[in-house]
């Protein structure tokens, strides 16, 4: 299964592509978007354009999206919120199925701690891939909810095994997350 | 001229064709794209694709969106962002380009006050464009920012005509607007 992370931002977009294969997850590509100095409709244009030219290169199966943060700043808020329906857009009009994670998600996957640092995720992401060097902060972070999803579809089949003892028990699984 | 004018939301974002002949504003269609009960990726898909549709079926020259308010609970900011984001790819992936205007300045446009209600909107809207009933409130202020951005045109082409002088006393238009 081939997974394409997205980082969204309005300025830098970061990107990271990965291959599960069993246990194991192979490195693709990984790398930024970055919108230009335009207005908002011009750069939101660079955002849909690149992660449907993504979408293209490397046929995802799944595709897996970071939950930006409420900034205190709610015009940052505003523009991230569509610099990410830009790319969300890319994704569902190249057919690929997007799933969601948070940075404290991504965090615990990749680092097994939400507190992680940056540098924590880079270095992690690394080492998971099997990288030579450190990917960049943006990348890193698409890479880890990449592998997020990777882990969380691992589970959520293991899940669908239990499913109807889940069930008998009143435990629904809900996007590869148990809810009691 | 043919403009589409967008009114952005996550549940229920509004539509309006006009045609500029001279003085003269036709209304061509209106309506409401309904992004379903889904989950957010599958509502910005609606929407993106319903746009994009609208962009193929009606060929506008140019488009007018609203500029939406920063709302005091930041999660509807972000909700409202992404829908924004999704109509705005569809105008910009379908070569229209986007003229962005805020409520108020739309008010004033129709109305002639910053401080007008819906209804007023739409009675105005109605009157403008010779309908021979209200629109939605929806479809209402998507053909109010159309006929705002037809009347900001005619504005700056007038304006254009008189750019040497306004140079000469440091003043420039920007989108449709004189900066001191």
């Amino acid at each position: 299964m081939r997974i394409l992370g997205i980082d969204p931002g309005l300025r830098v977009t970061g990107f990271g592509v990965i291959e599960k294969h069993g246990q194991r997850l192979d490195y693709v590509t990984s790398g930024v978007i970055r919108s230009g100095d335009g207005d908002l409709p011009a750069r939101l244009g660079v955002i849909f354009a690149g992660v449907s030219s993504l979408v293209r290169q490397y046929a995802p199966d799944q595709s897996s999206i970071e939950k930006v943060f409420v900034n205190v700043n709610p015009q940052s808020t505003l523009l991230l919120g569509q610099a990410r329906g830009a790319a969300i857009c890319a994704l569902v009009g190249g057919g690929v199925p997007v799933a969601e994670y948070t940075a404290l998600q991504l965090k615990q996957a990749v680092v097994g701690s939400g507190r992680a640092r940056k540098d924590q995720v880079q270095e992690m992401v690394a080492r998971l891939l099997c990288l030579s060097g450190l990917p960049g902060t943006d990348a890193a972070d698409a890479l880890g909810v990449a592998i997020c999803h990777a882990n969380a579809s691992a589970i959520l089949g293991q899940l669908s095994d239990l499913a109807p003892q889940l069930v008998r028990k009143g435990m629904r699984v809900r996007r590869g997350r148990l809810i009691g």
